[in-house]
């Protein structure tokens, strides 16, 4: 019993370092919920941005992923979701020509609804920011900065990422 | 039917284009197969190396994710399987200041097996190398090159890799 009892208090801290359970925060100001099961999204891609000095990993929802591996970009499909999470560029210690992920930034979302998010060509746009995950925004009208961003991208559905190749095995 | 029949030959094309299914390649030479499902395994960390102008992303199996989440990292425990797909670095067109992965270059594996492995710190490796897959090494003597190069990682139990912090939201 004793036994048990420090097994579930070493797991119970291990998972406070290491990954921080917290309540759902507010939605975005647009209405975007943060999807709960973003960080069990498969991969879609990852980026390393010089002029935030940012790391980054795309992921994808079950939509997202098959879309990709089937080449279905122009348009993504409905029901696609995005995640783009940032932390900040850190040397490895251990290797220094190597940059790692390293304090968490933001989580951003791009959620394909090619109706109801038809002004901004077809994706609803959300972002939390800080280990705290505040939405990002104070009114909905926070997506005119996004889109205005992703303008430029109409000839891959205002997608910066595009899905890297991993091999698959049958 | 001839919308299904095209439907399935725009399909069959882009699976092609994007993510290429082949048969799976010969084991690396200490016997190691290479994972088939790797290609759906959660994240881990991601890496961008300066001295070989890869970018690379680190994907475990279920007990690998688990164990991560949970701080188990000294050691990791048996059944761990970590994957490091690397990728020549590239530059976002639509975004200069941002590198992206390019072409495939390699899948890099370590399988922990405290007793089967005992000699290399209890992790097997292996190495599949272009988008043949071809396994690296020409004899099971190839790991003591991997190994010198994880020997000084002892206190993180012969790991580069660090996990990167993803908030969950329950």
């Amino acid at each position: 019993m004793r036994k048990l009892f420090i097994a579930a208090a070493v797991l119970a801290l291990g998972a406070g370092l290491a990954f921080s359970k917290k309540e759902r925060p507010a939605p975005a100001p647009n209405g975007i919920e943060l999807p709960a099961d973003f960080a069990d999204w498969r991969l879609i891609s990852t980026s390393a941005r010089s002029d935030n000095d940012t790391m980054r990993a795309i992921l994808g929802n079950a939509t997202a992923i098959k879309a990709a591996r089937e080449g279905r970009l122009k348009p993504w499909p409905d029901g696609t979701v995005m995640a783009k999470v940032a932390w900040k560029r850190k040397t490895n210690e251990a290797w220094p020509p190597a940059s790692v992920p390293g304090d968490f930034v933001q989580v951003e979302f791009m959620v394909k609804d090619s109706r109801k998010y038809a002004e901004t060509g077809g994706w609803g746009f959300a972002r939390w920011v800080g280990k705290e995950l505040k939405p990002y925004g104070k009114n909905p009208d926070f997506v005119r900065e996004c889109f205005a961003c992703h303008l430029p991208l109409r000839n891959s559905d205002y997608v910066f990422t595009k899905p890297v190749f991993i091999p698959s095995v049958r």
